[in-house]
């Protein structure tokens, strides 16, 4: 119930002030045992203070209690380290995002500088108040496949332990890809699904499953690993020890050798941008092909899993727009007539902070910031 | 909290017969607390009854509730229409399955034939009072491939609607293979598992996901058709209108041709089964062959879904269990290495009446029988 009016008491307040349940329910519209139950989780939450003004307690009969943001509580932080960039996302207490900044370094560069670059990034998007007010929470999205399994923990938990230091505060760390699917479910192109398959065609690819409206993580976090599913038996090595997984044909990476493989020159993704802008034939059909090849994958998820809609993002889609059609062709040639609509493809409605943000939503879910007794007892309660 | 501890307190009222809640709390070992919302349902269900006897009432002081089973709670019915048999399994008040039967007929018996049929099964299972207590509930599942979509959807209405006429109460549809996949997480080979991947190879080839302990049907009912994965785009049509799908290679039918065009005689499930217990490899060669492709399309759902378990159930497992080795080789050498153990893969526990049970599981999930007030008024309780 919170998840659905918590943020609309929130925005009443931050527009009128302080009010009281009166008010709050005049102005909001909803029901006496509904507003109760709102406000006792933002309470319990610390996101909002009650108190009982002096000038009220004078009055004769029972006071009234007056309903007010909690200026104290933190921002929520939502931070990806992908490969060569830092993105953070900021949300305030009235679960409103305040901005999103990133910075982009070379692929060689430290944790600790990387951890201190998303302090920066987030103090500078906070106002400046990271030092002196915390943080309520923060989510961590990571890069990488997720199958190199020991240099995968090491690092989670290296990085996990670098964060809780530098902000003082436990951070879930989660694959950004994953993250991404739940941000486009929350506020980007899959808003209000309840079943969302998320595809990200980047420099790996990877992707997460929305189930029910909640992020499906399997046995072991191994779920959405969609660019291991093996597209040609006899293909490519892929870096998974495999052979001819969707990841050797589709990533970035991928696109760029093929383009070179049909004789065409070496290629960055700006470059292949270009190509395509400039009606460059090759570049067409490498990216037509890559894209068919994504739409017989999704096609047979979709047997599998059933989706509302599919999100498809990373930088493959953003620099190349033209790979959506032959994903969404190749899908509908593919897809199994069945009772109701054919599940829909769509582009990603977040772009490169669809992971920062799905570590804010990351946080959302797991709800755990300062009771309101512990405002009591630093006195910022009356 | 009633999933977890309803059955504990009907089997104590079962063992026991009628119980205060003090005792029922002493031999359940249950807080107050949980106590309290176990029976609350219990009693909204009407699976319980309250009643306070009148020698206590006779007494001074508070008098003590008694709670009984409720002995006019009828059954919970689990239907499969197969194509060429009826399954029933019946539940009572008390959550235990009371039994199952079946009985074979010709592929072209006609529905109401079928559903009387599925009366006179569950009649008997249920000691001849279905005339005159009627059932609690009814789950019916129904072969056939969800695709076929006009067609199914006809027939699953006008199934639903036969089955409402002769057993007096609504009944929700659902696929049997998909009700198989929740069976085997309540009751079978995949219990206590929370994300479960259940594949049935019989005349065609479906299943169904448990996401989160719960039945995932998907966007439109469409999840869990892995028979129409795509396993080989050259491959054999599929009835479905595409070619290549995993039916086409692993159902019973797919298998039995497979040995004919290997130069092998025509064989029926029987007599496959007698070749591979006499060592026939021609016989074992294309079985091995279809697990190994079954292997590699559950490979590529683990990255997908990320299973805790994958239960392998239908006819042609039953006959011939040898392809669980190939599925099981095949999985193992096409998995990611990632964090955690690897999904096990298991063969059905609960055989031919998975289905059934996972139409009576359906029903322990819709729970809307007899309130409470409606025994009152009906003088059922004192």
């Amino acid at each position: 119930m919170t998840t659905r009016h918590g943020p609309r008491v929130l925005h009443l307040l931050r527009k009128h002030g302080p009010l009281t349940r009166g008010r709050l329910g005049a102005l909001s519209g909803l029901s006496r045992t509904t507003l109760y139950d709102v406000v006792a989780t933002l309470l319990d939450e610390g996101a909002v203070l009650a108190s009982v003004p002096q000038a009220i307690l004078r009055k004769r009969g029972r006071p009234a209690e007056v309903l007010a943001l909690n200026p104290e509580a933190g921002h929520v932080l939502g931070i990806e380290f992908a490969r060569d960039a830092v993105r953070v996302a900021a949300m305030d207490a009235s679960h409103e995002i305040v901005g999103t900044a990133h910075e982009p370094h070379g692929v060689d560069v430290a944790w600790p500088v990387r951890v201190d670059l998303a302090w920066r990034l987030a103090d500078a998007l906070t106002g400046g108040t990271l030092r002196s007010d915390g943080v309520n929470g923060i989510g961590v999205g990571m890069a990488g496949p997720p199958e190199r399994s020991s240099l995968l923990t090491v690092r989670h938990g290296g990085v996990a332990e670098l964060v809780r230091e530098r902000f003082g505060t436990r951070a879930p760390v989660d694959h950004a890809a994953r993250l991404a699917a739940l941000a486009e479910t929350v506020w980007g192109a899959a808003t209000g699904a309840q079943d969302v398959l998320y595809l990200r065609l980047s420099h790996d690819v990877g992707g997460g499953l929305v189930v029910a409206g909640r992020l499906h993580r399997g046995a072991h976090g191994t779920a959405g690993q969609f660019g291991h599913i093996t597209v040609d038996a006899d293909g490519a090595p892929c870096e998974c020890g495999k052979t001819g997984c969707l990841e050797t044909v589709a990533s970035v990476g991928a696109v760029l050798n093929a383009c070179r493989s049909v004789g065409g020159p070496a290629m960055d993704l700006p470059e292949l941008e270009a190509a395509l802008g400039s009606g460059d034939r090759t570049a067409h059909s490498v990216v037509a092909r890559a894209g068919a090849q994504v739409g017989r994958v999704l096609a047979d998820l979709c047997h599998a899993v059933g989706p509302d809609v599919i999100v498809v993002g990373g930088e493959l889609v953003a620099a190349c727009p033209a790979v959506m059609e032959s994903i969404a062709h190749e899908l509908a040639s593919h897809a199994v007539r069945g009772p109701g609509p054919q599940p829909e493809v769509r582009s990603s409605g977040l772009g490169s902070f669809a992971a920062a943000l799905g570590a804010v939503a990351l946080h959302r879910q797991r709800t755990s910031p300062t009771s309101l007794r512990r405002l009591v007892e630093a006195g910022v309660v009356a």
